[in-house]
């Protein structure tokens, strides 16, 4: 049993609330919030106990949105116009990725998620089995969703995945779905479908990122791409959909209706010009909105801090309303809601039988000071120097810049920049 | 003197290359650059050696537009409508400043500024003693500018804080400023007009923030600000103007013909819904951008990471160019160009002869990997986490998370809540 004292906590189990408290794990899951009397501490033995001194304690971040292991692509074609940066510099690397590049290239993500207090991620790309065993080996808790794309009958491998990721890890799951619908066939979306009704399960995929996408959908098919999901079955067991940049009403009441979320992924629509989510109108009509980083190629960085000051201050701009998203509202995107868009819905928030998927922020840091008001000092001001301690699943696998994922870091960048030559050299 | 070595330097002397390099500092100036003979190691004596360690040495950032104090206002009053914000909430709390609290406040603004690889603030605020003492008993360089505002008749004042505070000390200087136009009566931008060609010396204000501002300026004079203070001589000896958000050609022509800096703050532009500043715009036609971070009050940080990416991917959005402004420009303007609209000629890049204001980036970490393009990856994936060592003046005042200010860190976090209480309390 570990037990944090000595600081505050915010459970974000309700409200958003900061409280002199304490919490203590046993094994991947949170045992005790509160404040422990005398015959509680006497009869207990601890394995560590953390001195928070005054600082908080609160759930991890989840990335609901990623492709770690593009790691290789960070700064590797940034400043170049999109199509060149698209098909003549990422494709053509992506093309070439081993099994062993994904592996170290996601060690490299992870390694980055730690920092930012970050325990979680929702993650789409290729090579699973070496993006498996990355995860496994450091610790790391990870959502897979399909990545397929192209023409029908490749539903019995999408199938073959769901069943063989799923069950073989508490730290590992695995959801339907596929790349998008501008690199799907209706055939292979009705199949998507099929699988859906078949698991009784939702489905997940990219989803108007960009106003061309749903424009040449509606081209396509006479219906954006959310009208076209609900009536091929899509939604019926719900959903997690990424980006939701560019949205009709009707769209919002669909999602909203069948209880399918949305992921912003606000740094990556900026980057790449996508445009600004509409996150208020979303929230509105009631529908669930996470947050995500999008993959380090078109962001450049894993780092939720930027990503809840975005998704706060996009709105802000939009809205032209310095009152619009609070902090509140976006803490609980980053920690809860990505959660439950991710399918972990045990790792949500700090409460007894809930996951130990938990970080300590630094309030000692001069940007987190004044103490007028913790959470909007953490999403307005909060970087990744406020990150002391990173615990995922009761363990801790970052503490005061240290990482404890059974690999040396140095390692990990010298694979990385050594994978990065190899891909360039190889034909 | 103190030697860095075993590490790259990114001079900014010109390009924007990375190289296996190192620098000597000798007093406050940097004294050697470049990589040293034995015969020249032979004959100098170090009082210190950095080993880098493969980590990177760049110049420090230069803050070019703040208002430190401010602190105290920081988490104080976010998500509020901007008018509620600034009247009830923002001016009631400022009119009750003293001195001693602008003296904390500017302290704890200083150590978030040496988190950020930040060593000098260009400064519009009041209590001015008090904040040049916390400057000073720091060892951080600060420029401040006049704010004054109102009726005519104040140039004395301004005039007497112009001779009184420059040449008080290196580290300090003043230049001659206002709040805004439309704060300002015709008879005083005049006065401060006279003031510039009494000392032929450049002029710094608010400028051209909200596209309100612009407009009333046009209804009062039938022109913009820029073409009024053109018209006044207030740009005759260059000047500094802050925000610069809603420009016509013709005030970017002014601007590129005088040699009027520009000074962008994107991250307070975005939060107060201000607009997104023409950048490249302006650039094209010849301005000179620099780049700063604005007062935590409406920020809320102090953290130039933010300002660079923020600074370059706002202008992608707003062209829908993913080429716009490159990582190389952007850091320039961070560190050189902003140090030049602060006057702080001798502090713009490493050099002989010029000021040892330096930091240190840790490549080591997750979000500097691979190396693919070091320059990109400060300005795409780079936060304060990644700051490892600050040097102002040649004096080193932050390193490994230790601050060197001569007061201590929980002490400044202490007196900054107990005066932010009696602020709150006081009639």
């Amino acid at each position: 049993m570990i037990r944090f004292k000595n600081g505050k906590v915010l459970t974000l189990d309700g409200g958003c609330t900061v409280e002199d408290s304490e919490v203590w794990t046993d094994g991947d899951k949170i045992s005790f919030v509160g404040t422990p009397t005398d015959e509680q501490l006497k009869d207990t033995v601890f394995d560590r106990e953390i001195d928070l001194d005054g600082d908080l304690l609160m759930p991890s971040f989840k990335n609901a949105h990623t492709h770690s292991a593009m790691t290789f692509l960070r700064s590797y074609a940034d400043d170049l116009p999109l199509q060149e940066w698209l098909f003549n510099r990422v494709f053509p690397m992506e093309a070439k990725l081993t099994g062993r590049d994904v592996y170290w290239f996601t060690k490299l993500a992870i390694l980055e998620y730690l920092t930012s207090g970050v325990t979680a991620s929702f993650d789409m790309y290729f090579e699973l089995d070496d993006y498996v065993k990355a995860n496994l080996e450091s610790g790391f808790r990870s959502v897979m969703c399909d990545a397929v794309s192209g023409e029908r009958d490749r539903a019995a491998e999408v199938e073959q995945r769901y069943l063989k990721y799923n069950g073989i890890d508490p730290l590992i799951s695995f959801r339907l779905g596929f790349h998008a619908e501008y690199t799907a066939t209706y055939g292979l979306i009705e199949e998507i479908g099929a699988l859906a009704e078949k698991y009784k399960a939702p489905v997940c995929t990219h989803n108007s990122e960009t106003a061309r996408e749903v424009n040449e959908c509606i081209e396509r098919y006479g219906m954006t791409p959310n009208k076209l999901f609900d009536t091929l079955g899509l939604y019926k067991y719900g959903g997690t959909q990424f980006h939701c940049v560019h949205l009709t009403n009707e769209d919002m009441g669909i999602l909203a209706r069948r209880g399918v979320y949305a992921v912003s992924c606000p740094a990556s629509n900026l980057k790449l010009a996508s445009g600004i989510a509409p996150i208020t109108d979303m929230l509105a009509k009631g529908v669930q909105v996470g947050l995500g980083t999008d993959g380090p190629a078109s962001n450049n960085a894993l780092d939720m801090f930027r990503e809840m000051y975005l998704m706060s201050v996009l709105q802000k701009y939009r809205n032209d309303d310095a009152a619009s998203l609070p902090a509140d509202e976006v803490l609980k995107a980053a920690c809860s809601v990505s959660a439950k868009a991710m399918g972990l819905d045990n790792c949500d928030c700090i409460a007894v039988g809930k996951q130990a998927d938990l970080t300590v922020i630094d309030l000692k840091q001069p940007n987190m000071q004044p103490l007028h008001n913790i959470p909007k000092n953490i999403v307005y001001s909060g970087s990744k120097q406020n990150v002391k301690l990173t615990m995922c699943a009761g363990k801790v696998l970052y503490e005061n810049g240290s990482f404890f994922i059974g690999e040396d870091t140095k390692r990990i960048y010298a694979k990385c920049n050594e994978h990065c030559r190899k891909l360039e050299a190889r034909d």
